[in-house]
């Protein structure tokens, strides 16, 4: 693995690759999309079709766009799709007139109070076209007649979403999911496949515990989808984690799982808290991400949520300040190396059985006291052994000695190794 | 309903109208009282003859008074019960006799403190007679000989107790008790039987979910005979609520029950916060007014207390000073519409199951989010509609929905509604 | 019982005659320091051979000496084991030879912050031998040959460990347990073994409900021994206290079981808090002394400790300066004091069942109210018989009630010894 600060750069390449396409819940720019991330790690591919009938949902028609704009009187575009893909309406239907802008206002969305910025928006479910400008850009428009044109198709054909597998030891899994649906924003939702693509690649380089899936999807209708069609390895699924808005300068927030006490849960607030950054925890909420539907209460998965400043909390939200200027290398490569740790720690915290439960074992006799001569840490490596001595009654699990006795995880979890070796626990 | 400053003049005008008859535990003076209550409200009256084993108690002999005084040589009376019932030591044996002052002291009970005030004093178990009066009588009072006479009889009779019930969708019953044995004392608890008669009233108009049974009892072997007399349907009792020393200046106070967790507690907890009123929640002690008894072990009902100032945490406690100026119309209006939240909070707790529990259900689909449109409140309403979705898992009630939510819990009862409506849920 | 300064002065005498006595974790010193307290308390002494596998560990070699020191060439002795015990190292194997004091110092042992100070150094199961001696005494020697001199024995022979039992109205048991292996330490642990002394002869006066076992043991392997010895009785210990460090000017400090919560853990926070002594309660770590095996998660016994300032907490710990003037007539018999009214209230925390759980039972009829009258503290004692009907469950014991209530331990035990009198409770 590159270092930490090369990663980071190459985080923002990839961001920057990514951010011209025009990308919504189904259509080619999601495929363009996936078809760079499987450059970096090899993706899986799924295609499902147009009606299909998915949990409570069916998969709509797919959208797909060649260009769209505003022109003048004179012919001279004065909004358009080419420069921006977030210019149009998401799922806009195709139109080609031409009409006053006093009736053409009624489908332009601006945003007054940053007249710069150019809004996000979309209609997935109620057929309407219509186009995003910034404020600026309104006012400078002389009253007349426009030609208006959306070159769209809503048609059926499929919804896309991918996976990337890194095998584990175990079939247990791990997921890690991130939306791919927003068109040209960085922060949300770029940055945050970026980091999912390099913790794939340092998983795969660590022979992992857990068997880690990463899922590559839109919004809500993918993840929804994604869960109808694993119905049956939903069990295997044992944590996850959501990545969303992962790039900007603000602090780390993990927003827990439905059931607010998972094994991720007390993982991230673990790993946050001993790392010393500032940070925050929250509690969950049916809204956000796709944790509201992995924790929906028919699954209540133990998925929680890991964003830098959270959902709709920064004001270039949806617009398009949310470009790569907003996201940076180092901000990522800090998100990344969270994640890295958090699954450091999942991944080694395993129950144990003290086999010689009586007393203490006689840690000398093996010399394990022996093994400690030459470290600096020493007398640490030795309360540890002692608490997961005392700790291992198949009840508490090395997090649970690592937070109970104070000690590091990594530290808790070299002398649970040690005493394994040494036949004096087993998982 | 009247509004609410209305309702507060009525109330007074209802506790005045109670304030001059002497009640005791027994006797005519509780039977005049209920027959003023029957007038608001219908009442079902019970008599319970002397004797009747009550638990481990036995229903005393009824004490009744027609006069009681002291008179000086000259025949002037110095002490009158015609003036106020306090004068006499509740349940005294009769006496006739004439005796010098400094024989008759052992009789005389002041409040040395309260010069100008007269305590209220009683002897149930132990045959006694007495007087009370102000010290400042006392201190006025020549040596010599005085006229002491209790005209009262103390017989085979009947213990006097009644109930009220508004009748609800279901058999589950709330109980609402007020203890009716204390002379002229105009918060302690003419005021808490005021409160508890527009209570009754208000909640007849709305068809509550719950049966709601009114309890009009004297204090202690009142409640002891109800229950009593009422095992059979004990099981039926689901919460409850004392009240007591509800028309003072006093912030409100709510009391526990033994549970220390019941759903009233909660509730209650829950309404005093969310009015932003000032107010204590005191923990459960086994002293103070009838939730004694609803609350034993053997018992152990949900039953909490509300009161102003709490039991004996005011000066004019127990005094002649607790007169109806000591109670005011905004204060019993303040308790009572606190117990009609508590109540709406508490009809309509209920627990429901996600049908849908499988990923978040299509809202849109079903016009939840369309209905929403016009509603100034529209994201609230939606979040509450996801956090119903959300907890409606069968162990969280609507409570739990909006302590958890941070919701008011008349948009998350509403979400409910909707979401039941749509089929999304069920109770 | 002597009032407690008499207590305390008689406990520092006991400090004292133990304390020139050259003790480990075998051999004749154990012996010896056994032979004394017998004077005070009847004991059972234990001989356990060589080579007896007792849970992980196996009983080693018994160690004697003799004599031991360092002499110049002048055939002065420098370092002499008849000064101090402390000299040698604990476990020395024998030695006599002459050598060059470069050759010397690798086995010599000082505290160079301590410069004046004699460190107590061992090396039970690395067969080496040494010295320890003051930094001082160490510089002023000049090179030059030394004849050094250490004559032990190190052969077959048997760990030595002595009970004393209190017995009690019940088998199940307390154990009270002392490490008796060290030197000449007065705090580590003679003021213990002192206080254990005089806990024993006091308990005996009091005809407790518990049976107290007192241990004296070698640490670590004597505590060992005695649990690979009593496996069949260990369901009877349901209760214990490791007494260490209990004789300086320190404030009292009571360390949990592995537990946390064990009813011992609850009674010391309990007393410690009660009493208004300055105190400090810590959670459990799997170091420190015999509470390490005690605790171990195959035996998991409700066993903490109680020591003033705690194990290595203070610079004199395990140096010539932990001597007899560094521990107090004072506090010891404040340590004594507090392990009184632990037990105290241990012996008395009973659950018990309300025979009248329906409504108050009728105090007044059976005189409970009565029997209070002439108390200053009736009102208490009244309050306290209505807690120990309420919470007297079968779930709640009077530990529970006296912290719910806010009572006295002392006033709650009397409130329930007059309810179990009156028929109204039973255990």
């Amino acid at each position: 693995m590159a270092p930490m600060t090369a990663v980071g750069e190459e985080m923002h390449a990839l961001v920057e690759r990514m951010y011209p396409l025009c990308r919504s819940i189904t259509g080619d720019g999601v495929r363009a999309t996936l078809e760079i991330v499987d450059e970096y790690v090899p993706l899986r591919v799924h295609e499902v079709p147009t009606g299909t009938q998915v949990l409570d949902w069916t998969v709509p028609q797919e959208w797909n766009i060649r260009d769209a704009y505003i022109a003048d009187a004179s012919g001279k575009r004065v909004v358009d799709f080419a420069a921006s893909s977030l210019h149009v309406l998401g799922y806009s239907v195709p139109v080609s007139r031409t009409m006053p802008l006093s009736e053409l206002r009624a489908h332009l969305h601006t945003l007054p109070e940053h007249p710069g910025w150019v809004p996000y928006r979309t209609s997935y479910y109620k057929p309407e076209w219509g186009f995003c400008l910034a404020q600026e850009t309104l006012d400078a428009l002389p009253e007349g007649e426009y030609e208006v044109r959306v070159d769209s198709t809503l048609a059926d054909g499929h919804l896309t979403y991918a996976e990337h597998v890194v095998p584990g030891q175990v079939a247990d899994e791990v997921i890690v999911s991130c939306h791919v649906c927003h068109p040209s924003l960085a922060n949300d939702n770029l940055a945050g496949v970026a980091v999912a693509v390099f913790l794939a690649r340092a998983l795969a380089a660590e022979k992992p515990y857990y068997t880690y899936r990463f899922i590559f999807a839109p919004g809500t209708i993918g993840a929804i989808t994604w869960l109808a069609r694993n119905a049956e390895r939903i069990d295997r699924v044992k944590h996850g984690l959501v990545l969303a808005c992962a790039g900007d300068s603000g602090h780390l927030t993990y927003k827990r799982s439905r059931r607010g006490d998972a094994e991720i849960d007390r993982v991230l607030r673990h790993v946050l808290t001993a790392s010393e950054r500032p940070h925050r925890v929250t509690e969950f909420t049916p809204y956000g991400y796709d944790e509201r539907q992995y924790c929906s209460p028919g699954f209540d998965l133990g998925v929680g949520s890991l964003s830098r400043t959270p959902y709709a909390g920064y004001p270039e939200y949806h617009t398009s300040a949310d470009n790569p200027d907003f996201v940076s290398p180092e901000a990522m490569a800090d998100t990344l190396a969270v994640c890295r740790e958090a699954f450091s720690v999942l991944d080694r915290n395993r129950r144990y059985v003290n086999l010689s439960p009586y007393g203490e074992p006689q840690l000398g006799r093996r010399g394990l006291y022996d093994s400690l001569g030459g470290r600096s840490d020493a007398k640490q490596a030795q309360m540890a052994m002692l608490w997961v001595l005392s700790l291992s009654d198949g009840e508490h699990g090395l997090l649970d000695v690592a937070e109970r006795s104070g000690l590091p995880f990594d530290t808790v979890a070299a002398a649970a190794d040690a005493l394994r070796d040494a036949g004096l626990i087993k998982a």
